[in-house]
């Protein structure tokens, strides 16, 4: 090793010894005849101090010392003492502060060419800037404590599942194309011409096999590609916790995911997390938040008002009733000052991104001991009207209550987004509140306005609750999925299923899809396949790697989570990926680029 | 769980207990009116009886199982009686010989079509059959025992890293084609029209850019893409535990994947492995063994007789030192009756396949007391060139050597080739016996005849031999690499190299390859640019994972120890990647087939 300590070593105790550090020119102080350094690793900082009358020419070298130089020092650990008006040197913030090493050799190991930024400074560049030399946005504290938590959720993940007996078992990256919903990105074959390879959406279809072939716990930290358009959370490769397990019921996927988020809480919150975690059915949360990922954090859960409503005279409301739809509202509690009118626009414009045509809001006041409705539609409200609404919210002084009249899917979708929004204007969490609850009993199918039939809601291999086998042929709409999703502040964490084991089943699922046999067979034969050979229940779940370290590390970007990440043009800034490639690459490839378009 | 043990945890202590198995049928037998059922999973196998008087209903379903259903059965745990004649119906062979289940409740949770063969079958159909029905095949024994040495040899590396203050980083799979001797493969972006992202040969230049990054001490269990023409150990896509470290000398990497094998080696061999592993000079491992992959199990080493050649009446002989060439030999002990002549003309066409003109032989006899060779060109030896020879290679009564006089790298290896087939057919090692050693300081460049330019021998990034440098401007072909692999019992099982941190070095290395400053600026850019801003000195290695199962397994083919590997024909029998695809997928990526050719 070149060196006997790192920058973050050093302490006290170590006064008087020699030490070897290596690292990074973070800082250079010429200050009373020394130079001052502050050493840099990922480890720590530790100031160095080279003095002119113990080695000029040494301290020569040091004053070239610039901001991104790599070095060696040896030298001596010393305390550090006190300024010439007997004020301590020490540094309290940081862990190295009581000592600096005196140095008594140097040795540049490499020069570095002026950082186009430093990572330590407080004016950090744009992002494409940062992601062109990564090589230095990587040096960033905050990016290098990211990488050494998705280091740990994989090794805790990793020892989990090994300690159950579930074994690691590695799936191809280069598969076949089978249409899932997402793009596929491909891969031309060089051996069989005019054929390509698919990179896998998830390893859904190989575990499952996994399953058939008898491997009853198998669960892999594996590579997902999407060739989507990228939205601020979505790269075009991502990292899931894929699991699968056979002779199984739901309780045993849900008690085993709960234990691993036990241990990931434990390890990064220090707490103890209280299972097994809080279910509820999709029916419920859509009713209650109007989103199968609620943030409960918080509460504005939605209410609805349809019997106020329908007798009111404001006209919107009425009408919405009686032409099916319906009214429901939140209540922002104590945000009646908080937001003026021109807020209320704003919120009002935000909504119509949902879908909503309008909203309503009323401010609740107190007046002459009664609360009443403030608001320019109050009018259209007698006042039993506006007692019940402020009943049925629970209204007080100063409350803001919002409402939106609609077909009843653009109520869920509205004002679950403005709940959203308004829980984190209005600060109704913090930092380490935490919520982690599932979401069970998804519906099976849902129905394809576009394309005119049913859909699978998750995906085809969902295994129909067992309540609801008798509605597959009369009502699929009410199926429910023997599915379940794990929703964290917000996120969907997890998402996974009971699978249909039964080849007849899975072509019963196919064919309310509008799958035909013919079409399911090219496209999942092989899965098909396997199922009739002796396929046992299994049932499994994936959890998203990434998410999981930006909600525990409290990072909202995505790319600060992943070391060499894609923009949301799926380029690399760095290595310049996607990049040109040799004629003579794609000839053996039996290609060629089609740019008729 | 619709379980209560697996099909491998019922001993003698649980006679009386109710048990619940599940699990797949493996044998079934009729006999005395009652049906006998071998359930298996990857546990174990147990014995269920269905008895008629107990439950008829039960007994018929029993009746209609067949290989490969999936049942669930429900029974007391009873111990093995005696037969008829008083003798034990115990089978000492299982381990859970000693009981068998006597079914309460029977369960069919999935019937299978009749297997195409059956998994635990003596005869096993052709591998192209196996392939195709994966899921079965991977039911086999020696195919699950492969999956869960790969899980404990994953498992084992990363704790051994994690401990060792080691992070385990993602690098990107959708990365840039930067060709380093491999063909590469590619994926065509759909948002970049006529752009191509190539997947990882391996995450090399991603590794040294964490180092630069500050990240001192990375691993990955990293998946690896070429697309070579496969040989019969090698598949498009492979899986290398990959290790990169900063501030360290070639020592460190040594000593810490020393470490690992001897973690490795107690793990699956129950001993402990002396360390430091041993360690040779290329150079020296080339004179003696003729190859940079000795099998160190065995001796038989290679003789250099240039002095009695020189001077003997064997022209071949002679011919070939007098033209520079060189004549060395093999002394297969005690195997002059093992080899008919018609064995060695066997052996001779052998040696041609290494580019070798003919292979001299001779046995070794005495007579009167005195050793003398024995061969149809014996006679143009005078007795004391006998004799020397003799003394030489180390001769005694019933030896069998080998001679082959050729150019110098020709002799090597044809004669290393021939040495490692004698070990095998010799049974001069047997199944305990293990080799793992390291050989050092590799040339950096090899002379690539068809393209008359010096070639890296590893690849570009390897830094030159300290005490080496001053031949790169003189004489690069004696230039040494800082460069170690480690060979285990005649594989290369992991490879790695000090690598270069100064730019200029990182281009006088290109310039000696022929590469164009603007040539190596296409192709690795953002390295050359990385290491112009701080690069630490850095070394690092890869291990070849699926040659460590194999080797530890005693595994001959490595789609053997692959869940779902591919053909020599790079293709997937099972999900028949790759496939066709639409026409839409292909236009949206800008790409069209070409079948000009």
């Amino acid at each position: 090793m070149l060196r006997t300590h790192t920058c973050g070593d050093l302490r006290k105790d170590h006064v008087g010894e020699s030490t070897t550090l290596c690292g990074w020119v973070q800082n250079y102080r010429d200050h009373g005849g020394l130079v001052f350094i502050d050493l840099r690793d990922r480890y720590g900082l530790t100031q160095v101090v080279f003095n002119p009358d113990f080695d000029p020419e040494m301290h020569a070298v040091a004053r070239d010392l610039r901001a991104e130089d790599v070095i060696q020092v040896t030298g001596e650990v010393i305390a550090r003492g006190v300024d010439g008006k007997g004020k301590s040197l020490e540094n309290p913030k940081l862990p190295t502060g009581q000592i600096e090493v005196r140095a008594r050799e140097l040795s540049v190991l490499n020069k570095s060419k002026t950082p186009p930024f430093e990572p330590n400074s407080q004016n950090l560049p744009n992002e494409e800037l940062r992601l062109k030399y990564r090589f230095i946005d990587l040096r960033r504290k905050p990016l290098q404590d990211a990488m050494v938590m998705k280091h740990r959720l994989m090794q805790i993940t990793r020892n989990y599942f090994d300690i159950k007996g579930f074994l690691e078992i590695e799936t191809p990256i280069l598969g076949k194309s089978t249409p899932e919903g997402a793009r596929d990105y491909l891969v031309p074959s060089r051996i069989h011409e005019g054929a390509f390879y698919a990179l896998p959406q998830s390893p859904q279809i190989y575990k499952q096999i996994l399953m058939v072939a008898g491997y009853d716990r198998y669960y892999q930290i594996a590579r997902c590609f999407r060739d989507e358009d990228l939205r601020a959370d979505r790269q075009p490769e991502f990292t899931q916790v894929d699991i699968e397990m056979a002779f199984v019921e739901r309780e045993d996927v849900l008690t085993t995911i709960d234990g691993l988020i036990a241990a990931y809480y434990e390890a990064f919150k220090g707490k103890e997390l209280p299972t097994p975690l809080p279910r509820f059915s999709h029916a419920e949360v859509m009713e209650r938040f109007g989103t199968d990922k609620p943030d409960m954090r918080f509460g504005m859960e939605l209410v609805d008002v349809k019997e106020i409503a329908a007798e009111c005279g404001f006209g919107v409301f009425k009408g919405t009733i009686d032409n099916g739809g319906r009214v429901r509202g939140i209540n922002a509690k104590g945000a009646a000052g908080k937001y003026s009118r021109k807020d209320i626009d704003g919120l009002t414009e935000f909504v119509k991104g949902y879908g909503a045509k309008g909203l309503a809001f009323f401010r609740v006041k107190e007046e002459e001991g009664k609360l009443q409705l403030d608001s320019p539609i109050a009018k259209f409200f007698e006042p039993e009207h506006q007692a019940a609404i402020i009943e049925k919210l629970g209204g007080e002084a100063g409350d803001l209550l919002f409402f939106v009249a609609d077909k009843a899917p653009v109520t869920s979708a509205a004002l679950a987004a403005l709940r959203n929004r308004l829980g984190k204007e209005l600060e109704l969490y913090g930092p380490d509140d935490f919520d982690c609850h599932w979401v069970l009993d998804f519906p099976l199918v849902v129905w394809d306005e576009e394309e005119n039939r049913w859909e699978a809601e998750h995906h085809p291999f969902c295994m129909v609750h067992p309540d609801d086998a008798d509605l597959m042929a009369t009502d699929p709409g009410k199926v429910r999925a023997a599915s379940y999703d794990l929703v964290c502040n917000g996120y969907e964490a997890a998402s996974g299923s009971v699978r249909i084991h039964d080849p007849k089943v899975q072509q019963q699922v196919f064919d309310l899809i509008g799958m035909s046999a013919e079409e399911a067979e090219k496209r999942f034969d092989f899965l098909l396949e396997a199922l009739r050979y002796g396929a046992p229940p299994h049932a499994g779940i994936a959890l998203g790697l990434d998410r999981w370290v930006m909600m525990f590390g409290d990072i909202p970007n995505i790319r600060d989570v992943i070391a060499f990440p894609k923009t949301q043009k799926a380029s690399d800034l760095m290595s310049g990926a996607p990049g040109e490639v040799d004629t003579k690459q794609l000839k053996e490839l039996h290609i060629k680029v089609d740019a008729s378009k």
